[in-house]
C-alpha cells in the first residue's frame, strides 16, 4: 500500500487558536505529522511525494472565489492597521430564527474582515503565510492516493494535514481548509458510479456531509460524538439524512459521551452496511484518532484495540479503498491508533 | 425634554474585544456613558431613573430562548475547562454558497458553546458578569423615553449603554445585545399606526433592519458608512429595501469613505423625507456620534457642526421623538456632537 506525503504540509504553523474564550497555542501542529509518519514506518509504510495535480481537482469541490481567498487571505490581512500575526475573523454573517438578509453566494464585502468571517467558521482555522501552501499540498496528497486507485492499487493512504473533512465549498473550519477526502471521492468519480466516504473522527465531519448531502453518487456516513455539546454543534444529528435525491445517503451515527469500544465498532459496521447497501464501488475513509481516550479532545472512551477492530473491519471491504488522514491530538494515542489500524487494515486487505 | 439614564448600565464593562487579529482592550465603556451625562448636563439635561417595564416589551422583540440565553451565558460559560473571563464565542453555523443544512429558529446545540456561538455574532459583544444587568436597564430606558412620549411629552432623550441598533431578534454583536431602539418602536406602536426609525451612526444598524424589515408599519432608515469595507460588512447596502409587505419601507443610505458633512447632513434629509412620505406619526433616532472625524472607527469627514445641522433637521420633524443613544467612542467628539446635535434639536422643537 502506498503512502502519500509531503514536507511542503509542515508550512502551515500557526501560532494561536481560540477556545473557551481564551488564545491558546494550536495543537493541529505538525509534530503530529511527524509522530504519524514515525508509527507508519513501523509497519514499513514510507511515503512517497504527492503529484501535483493542478487546481481543477480542489475546483471540484470548492468555489473558485474561497480558493482566491485562501492564497491571499494573509496577506491582505497583514496590511490592516495593528493587525495581529494571523487571520483571526471577529465578525460573521447573521444564522438565526429570523430570516437571513444577506444573499448567499460570493461574499458582499469587498474587505479582508467581512471576507474573512465569511469565509473562515470559526478560531481554529487560523491562516498564516504557509497556510495556503500546506493546504494545497495537503489536498494534492489526497488527490494523489486517489490516483494510486485509479491506477490499479487497491488501497492508498494520504497522510493529509491540515486535515479537511471541516472544508464546506467556501468555508475553512475546524482546522481544515480544503477537503481532501471529499475531493479524493470526486477524483474516484472520474470511474466509479459510486462512492462512500466513511469517517470515524470523533468530530462529525460536517464540511463532507455539506458538500454531498443532495448528492445520490456520493455516500456520506460518519460515526463521532453526540454534537449537542461538541464540535462541530450544529451538525452531525442522527436526523440528517440527505436531501433531494441525496436523501437517505447520509448517516450519522452520534455517540454518547463516555461511549466504549463495542459501541464505537458497532457503529463503524453500520455505516459501512449502508455504504455497501448503497452500493458503493469505492471508498474514502476519513480516518481521525481522537475518539481515543488519550486524546485530549476526546469525549469516549474508546481504545487503541478498537482501533485494530475498525481497521480489520475496513480491510474486509472488497472495494479499492482511499484512506485519509483528519484529525487526533495525542501524540502517544495517533500513534498507536495509527499503527493499529493500518496493520489490521493490510492484514485484512492483503495490500 | 426628559433624559433617561441609569447607574445600572454601568455593570458590563467587558475587558477584551477582538480586532484585526488581537484581543485589545474594549472601548465601548463606561467613560462614554459618564461623557454624554456631563455634556448634557451643560444642556440643562439632567438623568431620570428609567423605571423597569418588565420582559414584556422585550420579548416584543427578542426570542424568549435568546432571553434566557443572555441570562445564563456567563455563569454557563464560566463552568468551561480553563475558561477565559468573559464569553468570546469561537464557532458559527455555516453561512455561504451553499445550502445551510441547519435549522433555523432555536439552536440545536444545548451546550454553551455552539449556543455561544448562535447567539453571539463577533467578539465585539463580549458577555461578562453584569452584561445582562446593564443590557436590561439600557433596553428600560428605551422603554421609559418612549412611555414620556405615550404620557404626552413630544420628545424624550434615552441614554442607553450597551447600545443596542447590531442585536438582531436573536443575536448580540457590535457591542449590542437589545435592540433598544426597536423596543422603542415596538412600544410607541401601541398608539402610533406607522413608526420610523432613523439611524445616523456610523455603522449600518443591521440588527434593526433585520426586525423590521418584512413590516409595512415600521419604517427603517439609515446614514451609515459604506459596508463594503466597514462593520457590519453584510448588510447596509443601498439596494436592501425591504421584504413582503415591507418592500419598499427600508431605506439604506450607505456613505464613500470620506463623506463629508454636505454629504451627511443631506442623507439625514432623505431618510427623513422617506419617513415622512412613508406617514410615520412618531419617530425613534438612533443617535451614534461615531461618524465624527475625530472618532477612532471613523472613516467619514464629519464635524461637530454637522451634528447641530441635523439635530435642527430632526427637531423640525412635527412628530413626538425618541432620541436613543448608539455608538460613538471618542470622548471628546461624543461630548461636542451630543450637546450641539441635542441644542439644535431641542431649539427647532421647543422641548
Amino acid at each position: 500500500m502506498k503512502l502519500y506525503f509531503s514536507a511542503g504540509q509542515l508550512a502551515h504553523q500557526p501560532k494561536q487558536y481560540m477556545v473557551h474564550g481564551k488564545l491558546i497555542h494550536a495543537f493541529e501542529n505538525n509534530d503530529r505529522a511527524l509522530a504519524l509518519l514515525d508509527a507508519l514506518a513501523g509497519a514499513g509504510l514510507y511515503p512517497l511525494e504527492p503529484v501535483n495535480h493542478g487546481l481543477a481537482p480542489i475546483l471540484s469541490v470548492h468555489s473558485d472565489h474561497y480558493i482566491d481567498f485562501l492564497q491571499t487571505a494573509h496577506s491582505e490581512f497583514m496590511k490592516l492597521p495593528n493587525a495581529g500575526p494571523e487571520v483571526l475573523p471577529n465578525v460573521h454573517a447573521y444564522v438565526g430564527s429570523s430570516p437571513s438578509l444577506v444573499p448567499r453566494g460570493k461574499p458582499r464585502p469587498t474587505g479582508i474582515v467581512g471576507r474573512s468571517g465569511w469565509y473562515v467558521g470559526d478560531l481554529s482555522a487560523v491562516i498564516m503565510e504557509g497556510t495556503w501552501q500546506s493546504a494545497l499540498v495537503s489536498a494534492h496528497t489526497a488527490i494523489s492516493a486517489a490516483e494510486a486507485i485509479l491506477g490499479g492499487d487497491f488501497a492508498a493512504f494520504a497522510l493529509c494535514r491540515p486535515p479537511g473533512h471541516h472544508a464546506y465549498v467556501d468555508r475553512a473550519s475546524g482546522f481544515c481548509f480544503l477537503n481532501n477526502a471529499a475531493i479524493a471521492a470526486e477524483r474516484l468519480r472520474s470511474r466509479y458510479a459510486r462512492v462512500a466516504v466513511l469517517d470515524f473522527d470523533t468530530h462529525h465531519g460536517d464540511g463532507t456531509q455539506a458538500i454531498f448531502y443532495a448528492r445520490d453518487d456520493v455516500f456520506f456516513g460518519s460515526v463521532h460524538t453526540d454534537p449537542s455539546s461538541y464540535y462541530p454543534h450544529y451538525l452531525g444529528y442522527a436526523d440528517e439524512k440527505g436531501a433531494g435525491k441525496g436523501t437517505g445517503y447520509n448517516l450519522n451515527r452520534p455517540l454518547s459521551f463516555g461511549a466504549d469500544d463495542a459501541v464505537f465498532i458497532d457503529a463503524n459496521r453500520d455505516i459501512i452496511g449502508a455504504a455497501l447497501k448503497f452500493g458503493a464501488e469505492a471508498i474514502v475513509i476519513s480516518a481521525g484518532w481522537d475518539a481515543h481516550h488519550k486524546d485530549p479532545l476526546s469525549k469516549l472512551n474508546v481504545t487503541t484495540d478498537a482501533y485494530a477492530r475498525i481497521g480489520a473491519l475496513y480491510g474486509q471491504i472488497d472495494l479499492p479503498t482511499v484512506i485519509v488522514q483528519e484529525g487526533g491530538y495525542s501524540l502517544e494515542a495517533i500513534a498507536e491508533s495509527v499503527l493499529s489500524f493500518t496493520q489490521a487494515f493490510r492484514a485484512a486487505k492483503g495490500v
